[in-house]
């Protein structure tokens, strides 16, 4: 049985720092790492490759919209052509990145809003399938399951990769609940680990109205912000690892 | 005989538009192809390459300081570093548009006050030549003979293209005369004709106290700015052609 | 009888330009000058407000979104707050330098996607409308007639500038026709002058099925771009001022 | 006897979270709030102002260079104009925050690498002064004593405030150590402390070489990066109002 453990890294920008990445990579198996449009830089992203590598974490591009300001959170109505080519142009920044340190680009994940609406719009979600696809069909797209992101992904002949987030609650209907609701988040971190075990041996998770949902994980999303994240990443890794499951990049498996 | 006409393209960013790219592009046979920092967005950059291979023309990266508000003609204090990771970015980013669209990456040139600082100072030169040799040895780097930049590329195993412009006038040194003088720029077409036919078949140029100074051209830069710009490039061609010069890309004879 | 023509001015950005200001300031009594953020940057600002002055043409802002790439044409998911201080800064930054230069600041205009979300979401427009009166409540709010603009900028106790399009046909509930029909713009001179006029003198405008709309007029919009715009608006002010119309800034009638 | 302590604030970005300026604002009188160039926007600007406002903190603009990648601390080679256009326009957008809030701004101080070569270079310190002189002559201007930046303030006619830095040696000839060097920065709070005392009651400062240098000190420079700086400026303003110095903003005794 395997498993990844993925994390959106390299989010810094010149001296404005985000997330403690130094940490949270000893924890994870591939890494979602921005590509300079809603945060990331060249250093950071050179960087972020090189940590990385030396954990034996698989690279990914993590493109976003070219908002800065709203570090990519902020819907913009944008046509089809803009999203692919923010997408490639992105997804090449991160490659070379990825091949002048001597390792290959492994997936690719929409970041925030572009994320969100990948997830909801068939138009977005081709935007992005056909841009990764256009840059090299062996890539993985990453995104929630059963949206129009996994759709999209298959209708290009791209390999899929379901994430699901260890710390989030889930409506009845599979969505997110939404983060404006008291219990959108899971704070217990063992109540966390028995779902994300569970998710991966049973595939099945509960729904806030403890409804049992059919579930498909291929990658964990942790964060890396600050410390105590780190260590909920930490114990869902040995939790797993106790438990059989082996961490590993999904390309391994995929 | 052979000879490289190559032209700076797809600086326009966004609405904002710069060149007349569609016209020049059909009297040149190398496209330097703005990535995004001084100029460029991924629309422009497809859109560059699109015309570029749809008329047969040799694409390379034009990378420049992240400075859109000064076109990257403002001369920044960046690190060794920092202009390394830079280049690799922006090369990156022209890269994956070239492969998108099937064609080959075939140089890199340095931009406006990078280009300027890359020839008189080591170090620069040294950080663009590692970065364009870490993605691909097989790049070739442009800039001016015998200046840091051609040094720098040598150093690190590249091949260099030494390109002039048609339109300068040269001083007694070998640099070019300053913007800030009234005798900087050739405009009779006939003249700078007959100047850039010298440089190629007897390998001298005339500079402005009536010396002669022995030049190698691998590249002449012309320019798209306006249709009298675009005029004189067709001038350029033809005449080299009419002389039994062939014009074709830097790459096919370096 | 007094009417006011304003031009969007001030939107070239570094080295990257955009209408020929220069040329049509001549002929407009009002500039809605950019503040940096859709376009415009301080020395352009600087600039614009120069021209304006010696022209005797009054100034105001023209914030837009901050979408530089996207020229503040694209739609932005904002919260209010967001919005609200936003259109601060750019007032505050266009206002300091018709301070430094010897002028008011007149009105303020907003641009684009702000523009368009503002006429028809009264959240929008109120978010735009109080940042106005928050700055100075003396500021006129331009806008379209009937649109949430002009609600939110009488709700705040601000005066309004109805503002009309000179080359734009209209539907018959008032709305623009899209640009993305045929029959948007009307390219015969002789015709939207003698629209222009109607509007004025008669207080009607007819709608492209014939009916004809009431309609008041402040401010006609005239454009820069090119020298065909620039030859439309010199028409239109010819025409006005020997049909006894007064051509004057909206701040002398309001 | 009074004197300013002032801080650097506002400087997030975005989600970019920089400095802890709910806490340091306790326990300083002036802040040097960033306009949006190297960091800071609206939001940001908004929430400083109001914060600063509610502790009974002047405000003042911290202009810096159009880098927010290098934070505006990188030396970049701007025309007389655009400096001086540059800082107008942040004054600006700083100023009308502080209108809104109904509070008037106090001063500006110049940010990172314009900070520095306004210290050194007569032409841009005079481009930084004329600046702050044309917006408003009551502005006071901040930075080093006996720089350029004071000789350029005192001929155009504006108060100038010395700064002097609590946690920061000081060379033989008043220059800042190089933060290159290990005794640039002084650890012992005690030591700062008295250094500061001496400085304010006997007007000298001890040297790295034992020797005593003259000193003006109208501003102590404190930090809210972490919680050792908030303590650290905590401990300072303590000391001074111990030993009978009142800590006050320099436009209440300058």
């Amino acid at each position: 049985m395997k498993i990844d453990i993925c994390c959106d890294m390299g989010e810094s920008f010149g001296s404005f720092r985000v997330g403690i990445d130094d940490e949270v990579v000893k924890f994870i198996s591939s890494a979602n790492i921005a590509c300079g449009f809603h945060g990331g830089d060249p250093m950071v992203i050179d960087k972020t490759v090189k940590i990385s590598k030396e954990h034996h974490v698989a690279v990914g591009a993590h493109p976003g919209f070219p908002d800065l300001l709203g570090f990519g959170r902020r819907n913009m109505d944008l046509t089809q052509q803009e999203i692919n080519n923010y997408v490639i142009y992105q997804i090449g920044a991160l490659k070379v990145f990825a091949e002048v340190n001597g390792i290959a680009l492994q997936h690719v994940k929409a970041h925030g809003a572009l994320y969100n609406m990948a997830a909801v719009n068939e138009t977005v979600a081709l935007s992005v399938a056909e841009a990764i696809a256009s840059v090299d069909p062996n890539l993985i797209c990453v995104g929630m399951a059963n949206t129009a992101m996994q759709r999209a992904a298959e209708k290009v002949g791209l390999r899929f990769a379901c994430e699901v987030f260890a710390d989030r609650n889930i409506n009845p209907d599979g969505t997110l609940v939404s983060r404006k609701l008291p219990n959108a988040m899971i704070y217990d971190h063992e109540v966390a680990c028995a779902r994300v075990l569970r998710m991966i041996k049973e595939g099945v998770v509960e729904a806030i109205d403890g409804s049992l949902l059919p579930v498909r994980v291929d990658t964990i999303c942790v964060h890396g912000d600050n410390l105590e994240a780190v260590k909920f990443a930490q114990t869902i890794k040995t939790a797993l690892e106790e438990n059989g499951v082996e961490v590993t990049p999904m390309g391994t498996f995929l």
